[in-house]
């Protein structure tokens, strides 16, 4: 029996797992992520939410793969690895890699360190690039996290604490597709952490407990903290927070996205929309000691990568969403 | 020395003191709160807020009268306005003073049960009501409460976390005179609990440090927590979120409260400004088994009321702010 305080309502694990797929149908939906027959990315690291969101959206009926991007954090990203692995063979489903410190020569811990960026910034800045540019080398029609509900409200607060105005105005469930980005939508929004997690355990998902080391103390775990205290106070507070802003705070602070949104030019290193000469990513690359792609290596060569790509990445290490 | 972690500074006694005036100078010229020779009336509780506001405008030149109102909450109430009185008597000041139970024959614990109110909501509608009244009535030209920057921080959080847009659109530090309502003013939003509690103790001023009875467990001391948590992480993030707010937010929203401010008549039985025919403090009475003052009883009859008063009213109960 799963007891949901925000639906008030309990649930026997059959009609729990049906809920979950009817939260995720209906946010596809209403906020039109994907058209049937789309071909789906799925940004996979191994954790409950993009292992829920990957099933759950195989289970809906949409064809998709996933990516892993292996992020060299020891351990941590040795076991998210296997995760993904494991959960895509067992499915016989298509798992895309690229592997940061094979392919671009450092790794989020020391790289990070070294550009003089929070792990965490690195991280995202890393993994939005690789994503973005895999789902368009490889004609995903759209790119899917995992972002659940309490993801997106602790990022609410985040940008509501500080009035950013201009984040506020894009902090949507769907980004159109645009000057080389490709369109990216989170299905899980009106599912909870802890609801993908008993997803994951009904389901059988074997997924990657732990949370990523590097991101211990940092500021959107403090943010998540604060809106569960008022959430035990007060269930459903985080939707309403959430859903509430979508409804009738979000179109607000859509000019101010829009005027933050200056001409993009590509990157004269690796081609990625920029506003500069060469990219945050390719930048990154520099600072952190690291290395565009090798000629003739995966990621330099855009190419259309099926199963077989994961037997040739096996030895490969990474993690982290 | 005190530590102001947002300020990443440490004063001494006397410079303390000079930053909480020179706080409040600055709120009042930039949000054009008082202008000189205008009559202040300061709601007053016996609180560390209410005391210190009035201190500070008192000491930097304003005209400022006090206004305390008995809410008949047992001792919290007869120890919150001997403060009261006591502040008023060392310094020569003006107290003016109206007893709930006396003159309307309720209290805020028995009036809000029968009402059906949480008592935190009877007690804010009462004292909103007698102190616009007592300001009209006896021709000041502003009303002046102790709200700081962090109960503002907490009651924006809270219209946050709901988007209640209509509410977000009017918290501001002033609300300019309109329909029979005074010009209501928050000198002290510049200004922290912990500021205004150490402003009273170094200038001497006994005032009440109980929180009152009531509002143990409210959601507004919830928020409150949950912003000092983040506080703590990073000073200054209530600040930026208030004024952050104010700078780049609030007006985003001020249509809607002009939306929701429909037409105003006055209450058939009170005369204050209401939109339905009876006003809902004079409903509240009624629900709470209470009484318009009788004729000739100070509430009912308008009269400019000086120092004497306050001798007059020595018996009464009362507290909160």
């Amino acid at each position: 029996m799963i007891d949901l305080r925000r639906h008030n309502a309990n649930f026997c694990a059959e009609h729990f797992l049906e809920q979950c797929r009817r939260q995720v149908s209906k946010a596809i939906d209403r906020f039109e992520m994907i058209a049937q027959g789309e071909r789906v990315l799925v940004a996979v690291s191994g954790g409950k939410d993009s292992l829920a969101v990957w099933d759950l959206l195989v289970d809906l009926g949409f064809r998709a793969d996933g990516l892993y991007v292996g992020l060299g954090i020891g351990d941590y990203s040795d076991t998210s690895g296997h995760h993904a692995r494991a959960f895509a063979a067992e499915r016989g489903l298509t798992l895309l890699e690229v592997d940061i410190p094979e392919t671009y020569g450092y790794d989020i811990p020391d790289g990070s360190r070294a550009a003089r960026r929070a792990p965490c910034s690195a991280c995202g800045l890393s993994k939005r690039h690789l994503f973005d540019r895999a789902a368009l080398e490889h004609g995903y029609d759209v790119l899917v996290t995992g972002h659940n509900l309490d993801d997106e409200a602790a990022v609410l607060f985040g940008n509501t604490l500080h009035w950013h105005t201009e984040y506020l105005g894009r902090q949507l469930p769907v980004l159109p597709a645009r000057d080389g980005f490709p369109r990216k939508v989170k299905p899980l929004v009106r599912l909870t952490e802890r609801e993908t997690a008993a997803y994951c355990v009904l389901r059988g998902i074997d997924y990657l407990v732990d949370e990523c080391p590097m991101a211990a103390g940092n500021r959107h775990l403090a943010y998540k903290e604060a809106l569960n205290d008022i959430e035990r106070r007060s269930p459903g507070a985080k939707h309403s927070f959430y859903f509430g802003f979508l409804d009738r705070a979000a179109h607000r602070f859509a000019p101010d996205a829009e005027a933050d949104r200056t001409e993009l030019v590509p990157c004269s290193r690796c081609g990625a929309p920029t506003t500069a000469e060469v990219c945050a990513f390719c930048r990154l690359v520099d600072r952190a000691g690291g290395h565009l792609p090798e000629a003739g290596s995966p990621g330099a060569t855009p190419v259309e990568l099926g199963a077989t790509r994961r037997s040739r990445r096996e030895a490969s290490v990474g993690g982290g969403r």
